[in-house]
């Protein structure tokens, strides 16, 4: 038996390495350099061609190199196979660490004295505490609920919205459509850390903007397909948002021609919010391999049906 | 009795009625207006002329309107008058978050996000995360004790030089020149919290930059009289300082002509790291007021021999 690694990334080499690190004596290929497809019954993928399932006879396991599993076409893959996600100590705190940037970087006017200097504008701006500032988190799973716990240690006022109840300690919770209004009003600040799914998709829509207050500034960490970009655009044009930092973008590198580029109110991250640690996240691959091998009951595996 | 304001200051009218609150019964007076010269025994200063307090032949109690009393000439004060600083609790919390900001900024590459963005530039950069991130606090008084505690909470490893030893959770400490260079080298930032003193004046210099290894961030919001210009400059067209955080300056508004405008590595904030906040503040004036008029021990009383 073999590994296959369907990475659509410079980092194949570097995932080939670390596990042969922990399984040297299973074989590990390189998608499409594979020596025998019958021999596949695991895979770890990253942004693969549409079908790549369908090449490996045996595949049971698909390992996702990341948290996220949209991009593996789950509404395609035949049900008896197995998807499982990584989830990183890393990538939770890199991912809280990204979104405290921008939130600070917000509240204390950085964006203001970084435009000013040129001109050499001495001009003090009134600024707000984190415990001024109030923040929504869209979405409290593994990453969501630790972005939120860590916010409110950080004196934070913090709401949230998921699709089931969450209970965390300091977080005001929200769930359900219902529950979208008041998750996002009176907020200075709304993140998205959701998953994509089909219910997903397209919620920063012009809907959700006219639900926050005038002026909210709007976090966007999840995935491009989250946002439609016109109707961000035309409420940022109108002033109902603020401003927008946003880390993912439909296409990706975004288009030099795209309008978020001339937008002074968008601040572009070149998906640097959080990245897996190859060498932390081996270790759940790794283990998965094994439990496949063993029959034992696979880690953090994802339901198709929920997306996540 | 009566207390006098002499605030250089737009916030002289708030303090005014800030102390009129609490002591409805006092006559509280903004300097130069003042009726009766003689009934001044306690004066509210920040950044007073020379020689202010020879016009108060009854003076015995000078309280700074904020953290610092360098702008208060304590080299020339008459030994039998006290002066008192301010400890607000949402200035240490301020002056953390300011900080934070700055070192979250520089870390995350925010400041090459913003240049490239005029370029359509979608560059990926290799961030460091907290944890891998090391700091070092120059003065580990009341403001900076609390800043390093914090940032340990948050991750950093974090190293503190004071003029007298300190124990705090979770930081290297070190004190007196000696100490010095192990305090700066190998670390990615150096952040003064210092105040201002005899000792401490110029203390950011060729010398001490040379103390840092190649490349090390300097951020400054102790006061402008700790760092010598022209030195910095030097040192960042070197190498040896990466780039620089300044919120405070010799001259404040930082001159047109300053050269520190056009240096792309030097990043300018208007002196607002934290402010005083006169509704939490006032407590502590009122009750030095208070012991003053009773004969007790002040709060926050400064030695004129050390000068903090």
């Amino acid at each position: 038996m073999s590994i296959a690694l369907l990475l659509n990334s410079a980092r194949a080499e570097e995932w080939k390495a670390e596990i042969a690190k922990h399984l040297p004596e299973v074989k590990v290929e390189i998608y499409p350099e594979i020596e025998n497809y019958e021999a596949i019954e695991f895979a770890l993928c990253w942004k693969p061609d549409v079908n790549y399932y369908t090449h490996f006879p045996n595949l049971k396991v698909i390992q996702s190199g990341g948290a996220g599993i949209d991009h593996l076409f789950p509404n395609k893959i035949p049900a008896q196979l197995h998807i499982c996600r990584i989830i990183d100590p890393m990538l939770k705190s890199d991912m809280f660490e990204h979104i405290l940037t921008c939130l600070m970087y917000a509240m204390k006017n950085f964006s203001a004295y970084t435009a000013g200097k040129k001109q050499q504008h001495w001009q003090p701006l009134v600024y707000k505490s984190n415990g001024e500032t109030s923040v929504t988190i869209l979405g409290l799973g593994e990453i969501g609920a630790y972005v939120a716990e860590r916010l409110v240690q950080l004196g934070f006022q913090v709401k949230g919205w998921s699709s089931s109840p969450k209970e965390l300690s300091g977080v005001v919770s929200f769930t359900g459509q219902e529950g979208l209004r008041s998750a996002v009003e009176n907020s200075d600040f709304v993140v998205n850390i959701l998953p994509l799914t089909d219910i997903t998709r397209g919620i920063l829509d012009r809907n959700l903007f006219n639900l926050c207050t005038r002026g909210t500034i709007l976090i966007n960490v999840g995935r491009g397909e989250h946002l439609v970009e016109n109707e961000l655009l035309e409420a940022i044009d109108k002033g109902q948002i603020g401003e927008a930092y946003l880390d993912v973008f439909h296409q990706e590198p975004l288009p030099k021609e795209h309008p978020f580029w001339s937008c002074s109110s968008i601040f572009i991250t070149p998906h640097v919010a959080s990245r897996t640690n190859i060498s932390s996240s081996v270790l759940q691959v790794v283990d998965n391999y094994k439990r496949m091998i063993q029959g034992q009951a696979l880690l953090n595996e994802v339901s198709l049906k929920k997306g996540y």
